[in-house]
């Protein structure tokens, strides 16, 4: 059984508490937080505190907290020598204080409070400084019933970078399409399975192999009457610069 | 029974006539193609032709060509006054030789030759100019067992737009998530359940809504960290861009 202390109540600190909770080999044994509210409501489950100095003795700490205080908290842990690991996707394993044994548990998804999250599809990028330290990490991945895998620092920052343009660049060209038809009276809802087509398509063939449209095709008709029914410029810069990029990446000439 | 002639060979005319074949009240009666060899192997099926002057008789002709050959082929038919549709979501239903009833049967999905497609999911948006003409091709719609909704060109032009945000920009954005990731020899496969997730979660939510990241914080470390992380200037211009974009969505000051 391993024994864990999750320190912070956002999101990831969230569903890593719920996740290892339902797990048989992994005991929570401890939630700290800053401001205690946060994680009144689980305190018939779990020992909660908001005092550094009651931390119990586990096998493993997990900063789930943000970017920025990672290195600061983990300094003002008062022991050393114990497992500690952060689950930033951008953070660098040498910014937890050195007197620990460090490592990351990055879970690659996208995490929001109130959707429910199914484990077994968050892939979970794992990575130890000492050697020793890895099997333990490795049984505590396992345990969410995912993917693991076992990536380094620098596969792990693009990664991250990656995932800001297929998640939050994603998203917000869901946003425009939904200034758009709105703008006309459309519904949204119409695109809906194209969105969901869109993203299943590529589980199995690559985005390249994948794409289609006017860009692809260099149809010049449709992509002038497209930029000219576009009304704000702002779309028209994105229509442009992302057609350039699908002709880059299939070699047609720039528009 | 609704007997219909599909004429073009493309992605649309094939996924078309596999649904319609499949369907109990709508009859396929001949496939019309320039080239015959394209469709020659559905011969055992269906009537093949490609030639205009054999044209059956049909309650409706199905042109499912390519937008810049929708005109002049309508003008070649060799009778008037019967319902010709065609297949396009940016090209007007007055593009139609008007000696037809006039009308547009547009799915709003996307389609490649190798992938099955699930009609169910593909919703389809038709219009008339003439009223008389509408019911017939609200039953032809309906046959695809899809959602299918009355859509003025207007509309369907947005709709057409705003499909090639979600689409085919959401897919070059996969496609950088690629190359970004390879270039560290991480592995693209490790985004593919967050690329899902993305598009599942706006079936529920709305994409203002569903937003999170680095850029909807305001998160100028990280911003600032990934900017300089990034080789290629094409892929700075696309982060930035889009980092702008979510923060006008989300009231944050420029970058």
């Amino acid at each position: 059984m391993i024994s864990v202390v999750i320190l912070g109540a956002g999101n990831v600190a969230t569903h890593l508490f719920k996740a290892f909770n339902n797990s048989n080999n992994v005991s929570v044994i401890q939630w700290f937080n800053r401001s205690i509210e946060s994680i009144n409501p689980y305190k018939n489950t779990v020992d909660i505190t908001n005092d550094l100095n009651a931390l119990k003795d586990a096998d493993i700490y997990i900063l789930a907290v943000s970017d920025d205080v990672i290195g600061s908290l983990s300094s003002k842990l008062p022991f050393d020598n114990k497992l500690v690991v952060h689950t930033s996707g951008s953070v660098s394993v040498y910014d937890i204080d050195k007197k620990h044994k460090r490592g990351v548990l990055y879970p690659l998804q996208t995490f929001s409070k109130t959707t429910e999250m199914d484990f077994t599809n968050v892939p979970i990028c794992i990575e130890t400084i000492d050697k020793k330290s890895f099997p333990i990490l490795k049984e505590l991945a396992k345990s969410t019933g995912g993917p693991f895998k076992r990536i380094n620092s620098d596969q792990r920052r693009v990664l991250h970078l990656a995932a800001v343009f297929v998640n939050n660049f994603t998203n917000q060209l869901y946003r425009i399409g939904h200034e758009i038809t709105e703008s006309e009276g459309a519904e949204f809802d119409m695109l809906k399975p194209l969105i969901l087509e869109t993203a299943k398509k590529i589980q199995d063939i690559s985005p390249y192999m994948a794409q289609t449209g006017p860009a692809k095709r260099n149809d010049k008709k449709t992509i002038k009457k497209h930029l000219k029914d576009l009304e704000s410029q702002h779309h028209k810069d994105i229509y442009q610069l992302l057609t350039n990029s699908i002709q880059k990446t299939h070699g047609r000439k720039k528009l």
